[in-house]
């Protein structure tokens, strides 16, 4: 069998098992994306994080030039903008499904965030992109969506607000109000990713636009702030264990009476729920896959560290000792049901719509950032206190997927919604056990027994 | 989508990766199958359990006349021999992949032992059968193979030995020598599935016939004995975890100077090591994907346990209480990622045969039994004590999950094997890693920065 | 230091812990206990299970020979009702308390139920004893408490409601009514432990004498009804995983119309609540305490089967293998946190009673039972099959361990106490924080910073 | 009972436990010292954040204000050096046992790091200056330990190697000899705890001074190093999970041809091995109760977040959702049986010394940890991204617990280390079992029954 290479960085029995659903194109583009991730990608990150000043201003205003560099190389390829499935935006979209794009996306995560920036692939870009293309009018998409596209610009996406227990979006308390022909925001916003790039030229910002609305899912609206507006105040980025994740960052924001033209308002009034459901389905299969990537990286560290002879004690290798194979053999099996869980959610995309797929999708998004994590702490532990330092990839990865267990609804979230959802089909149960005693009944009677 | 029946008794998401694979022979089968162990199976457990007396002697000397109905139904129905694929038994099969069969296996799962037996693919008599069709002579098919495959008989794989760690072939302590023309079998044994069936009408037996080859694998032999052959003393069911598993039973067997013709050595002197690996493969995925199937079935007890509105404590269901909704969504998750993980390991087999799936098939053997081990656990607990009780099948279910990670190897043996697999992707790991420095070195040079 | 062997089977630091607060005549009682436990409980366990004929009618009519002279043996040394602290009840009891019984406790674990019967000091006998002592009239004293005292009669509690999710006390469907000077009794009970038993002399039935009063913990009363009193129908033994548990049982018993004379009634009208009350509370420690005896012993078996050279496969110990030292570290570990847990726990108890000691013996409920089932699970695992079988103690006691995550409330109902328990902790600890907040602001202002 | 405060900031079960263990003077001493932290440290640590400059240069340059404040009102209180136990240290200890400082290091453990260092108990000063008391030639206490003592200056240990695995302490490459009066250190270090501090006056490097000395524990010799020395270069923070711990840090440090005194070297020749033995015992025990500490105050912000009004969702608090409940009851649980776990290991060190103690140590090594983790990552979840911040201390809380699996041996050194120790209890035990065995035959045989 003349096997496909991403065969080997993932695995020849989940490739098996989607192979045949995967185009020509698919396999190609795939092939070239690996090729250019371990060519690449991989090789640039250090010199990346040398080109980022620690001065803790200057960081803020760095366009990385080894970034840029991958970036045209990238578009070269043809490897852009892979997330945007044509079946969903004819206009704009590339001509792949949500499950071939899954494994890309699987391969993006070994390069890190990097990676997923070098072809136009990163949150929360993505998203954003997916929201002005479906709900954009033409003046927003020439504006913003068309530089986004390019990669020319980022994007924020800011909802998650300071003092409020925002999930609930009931509780939001920025406001949107209409004045004239302009529209006046004012709220707190806080881990707001991607605020801090030099680049970013758009922050969709969620508000209540008609707090009294008996309808508590059509009170808010979304609207188009560029960060250069009067009023608008980045005032600190947010760690991550320790991280600042700069120049991206995860900023606090102040909105204080930003005054944006009526046009920056996206789909009408009222619409900011509705735009923020759509906007989250497949992006979470995005992350939950990119983190397969993490976790089969780390893994793929780990087995190099454990086999490293510069690193035996009392004569033996490191796998020699303790429950390191145990360790390897639990991470190998947890990475390949995951990895065949997010397969399989994404097919369900592609078959039903995220609409359709939430209990997939809902049970990647709870399993995949905590077995990642599983994974990356054993590989940590393995390379001891050098896994825990800027040395290796290692812990800035931990923290990130650490982000992945609160970032679009906290696991339990997902969790109590999976279980109320298997609740449902508890009746149809109920009806098939009646007909099983009801047979059951009838045996025991033909055949003499007493029930 | 008119869906087919299986996605309702496993999961709409897994059916979606495998449907294109699947004959519509395969699709039909699975269809009759599913109707057949609800229908019949199902209700007829109960009685299965009122038939067999209690009386410590005579329930060992039964047939259950309701097994011998189902057996009778199924046949007329086609679901026979399901197991036996055509690809590999051209001469017996049924025209099935192992991926269909797997899903076969999960519906089997559910209705417990008797499923299995009904459709005549019961443990240990699948892999005899296999043994047979593959290595037997023509003698010993038709004396043997054939009325196993016709359901008539019964059949037991006498491997196991007291007082000596067996699980290492080379410490077999029975031996098998040619007197005459004449075998000569002594040894002592015990856990031997099925011997204590009143139908059992042959032990494949394995001991040492040539202790001092120098070939640790060419040591041992398989010799046909008939428990009827004067010397075969069944001394007693071992017992697990309270069941006796009567009328199969997991029995002691002590053989004392028994003798059978020479025409009852399998496929030769020397093979029985062979003939062991040859056997093990597929059917350790049956028990996997049967697994599944009681999982499922567990939590599908337990949805309808906590909505019942008779159980409702302090004015609340019981899945309002505690961690209950949480403990459904990861059984849920658990079950769906096993199940993902055994289909795909089953499609490896297809393509690469068992000896080409062995990371796939071991990693399956780990991780399954002890997941569906939690969710019967999980289910059990939701019951409180009648969920220990013989009055629900979980108990039971919970005791012979319990046994599969011991049969067939314990769990640790195949955690160190994959764990051990792993460990040989480490040098290109290595190489991989080393290139990925040199182009490091070249990118911070040409970028002038010192590494 | 001239060390008690408690020590030994225990932990040294255990010990340690707690050696000044026992005193001579407890630790000259525990040694003894000792002794006898490993020189005449231990040996004798085998025979008692040759003693049980296992025909399925005899096995509940039988009174083991054993058993009998076992008892003679302890009470003759004074190892006799060590569970009856003087303390408590001054008329009956030991000079022991709490701490030190729980330290015999767990000895006794070691030697199973024989063991605690054999010194009078086994369930439910206990808890019955000291609802006697406590609540019971003189004449009920006479007549029940003092045969039980001396180990010539059992006893049973009979809550468990069929049909009914009796953990809500409110769901009682059982009735105890006056009529005349004759009180009738009404209700399907089942789980009642040591109702088989034919040395069973009274069930202390719960029902609802008051149903329609408001005050819903006086709606129970208690009611002494005598096994043999006409309407009393034992209908069959409830198992636990396969085990029957003869001759004791947990049974399933229809009370129907039966009559008791108003004298039986237990302290009076309306007082079952505050019975059941009362009995729990030390009992649960017991329990535990013997648990982590189990555990203590399962450890020791295990560390025989790993070190003994007649399993060594390939040329290696059975520790050698995979992660079966770490498994020993974790156990060891597990077993001495929970020892400290449930010593502090009697301690508490001795205290501040029952009463005052919820929380920690709340926790000791829900940590103690599956911490055990670890244990003795891998120590079952070590032995492989014979681990699941007859042959050794281990699987009988991983099904009596099981039920106790349910028997006197599952786990998820003390988890829910204590987790209540502790957030009624955060007003007294969000005043606390409001004063450093206080003292912060101070100190910035103080040092010229903005907060 | 009039409680101690150690009752409420501890547990009420706990301190019932070796209350009476306890001097009235380490009584004194916790309750003030329970003041301090909470009325003194806790409200102090933003502005100690405040005063440690951003700036990558300057932060490694600064002693914070504050905490010399606090460190002169604590040795005002007699808050003073309370880990150095009298009894091992009569010339400069303070009257305290082990265990009393256990409860006194788990009360430090509430305010990281800072408490520590302002009562001059923190790491890795306090093991350094147990060696210098213990080791030292009077003119060493003299120059380097006074200073110590009285908290003007910090110190260093120069162990951990990069490039080697230099847990096995023959690995280690740093060469220590003599040329003329002179001692001659070169080598390659990281993770050197406090050589970043500005105050750092003196490292105590590890080097081989004998390599080839037959007993590989010989080899090795400890020499002060004073970081002023030629050729003493601290090259760069290494970073735990994104934090660089300044201004103490854990450094990359090259010793290139250092010259010191030969006075500087430590007890004599080839005594480092020895040294680093008695250095690990009861500093070990020190990080595990600190990690206590930790962990309760990880629970306790929890309690608030979860009770917290502004937090509500949906019109629950967040104690209502999901699983939170159960966490809470679980991180009590486990934190109490540590606490337990710790406290009893700490009265093993004061009756049989480090060295009799080291299988309690060692449990509490690996359980502690990752039982703290579990606690804090926890109530990072209940935080949400704010919980993975610089806004809460419970991110960095996280990250340095993290570091305890690795330091002073990674968790899987210590889990091997009790297991093998476990095994060495089965002879013992084999032995017992031979005598119940002949018992058991004799009891057979008395009672005619066969084996």
């Amino acid at each position: 069998m003349a096997s496909h290479p991403v065969a080997q960085v993932t695995s020849p029995a989940a490739w098996a098992m989607v192979e045949d659903k995967f185009s020509p194109y698919a396999k190609d583009t795939l092939a070239k994306l690996i090729a250019f991730v371990h060519d690449e990608v991989l090789p640039a990150q250090n010199l990346a994080r040398a080109q980022l000043p620690s001065d803790p201003e200057a960081r803020w205003k760095t366009v990385l030039p080894v970034v840029a560099e991958l970036k045209a190389k990238a578009r070269k390829l043809g490897l852009w903008n892979l997330f945007l499935s044509k079946a969903h935006y004819p206009e704009f979209g590339v001509p792949l499904t949500n499950l071939e794009y899954a494994l890309m996306a699987e391969v993006l995560g070994r390069g890190g965030q990097m990676a997923s920036e070098s072809v136009n692939c990163s949150a929360p870009d993505t998203g954003n992109m997916e929201v002005l293309a479906r709900y954009g009018s033409p003046e927003q998409q020439k504006k913003w969506l068309l530089p986004l596209l390019n990669g020319e610009t980022r994007s924020a996406f800011s909802m998650t607000e300071r003092f409020v227990a925002s999930s609930d979006a009931t509780n939001i308390r920025t406001t949107i109000r209409q004045e004239g022909n302009e529209i006046v925001v004012n709220g707190h916003k806080w881990y707001i990713s991607g605020a801090g790039d030099p680049r970013c030229a758009l922050h969709l910002v969620l508000g209540k636009s008609d707090p009294d609305n008996s309808d508590r899912y059509r009170q808010q609206s979304i609207v188009i702030v560029p960060p250069n507006a009067p009023g608008v105040k980045v005032i600190r980025p947010m760690h991550v264990l320790g991280y600042d994740d700069a120049p991206e960052g995860h900023c606090e924001i102040i909105y204080d009476n930003v005054r944006v033209p009526l046009g920056n308002l996206v789909l009408g009034w009222g619409k900011g729920f509705e735009i923020i459901q759509g906007r989250l389905g497949p992006g979470r299969i995005h992350h939950c896959m990119r983190s397969i990537g993490v976790a089969q990286y780390a893994l793929d560290l780990m087995l190099q560290r454990v086999t490293d002879p510069a690193k035996k004690t009392f004569g033996k290798y490191l796998y020699e000792h303790g429950t390191v194979v145990s360790e390897i053999a639990h991470s190998r099996a947890e990475i390949e049901s995951a990895r065949l869980l997010v397969l399989s959610a994404a097919l369900q995309i592609d078959k039903v719509k995220a609409k359709g797929a939430l209990k997939e999708i809902g049970i990647a998004k709870f399993v995949v950032p905590s077995m990642a994590l599983r994974v990356v702490d054993r590989a940590m532990q393995a390379y001891g206190a050098e896994g825990l330092s800027q040395d290796t990839p290692l812990a800035h990865l931990f923290a990130t997927l650490r982000t992945l267990r609160i970032a679009d609804g906290p696991d339990a979230v997902h969790i109590q919604q999976i279980g109320q959802r298997e609740l449902k089909r508890a009746p149809a149960l109920a009806k098939r056990t009646a007909e099983i005693k009801r047979r059951e009944k009838a045996l025991f009677e033909k055949h003499g027994f007493k029930l």
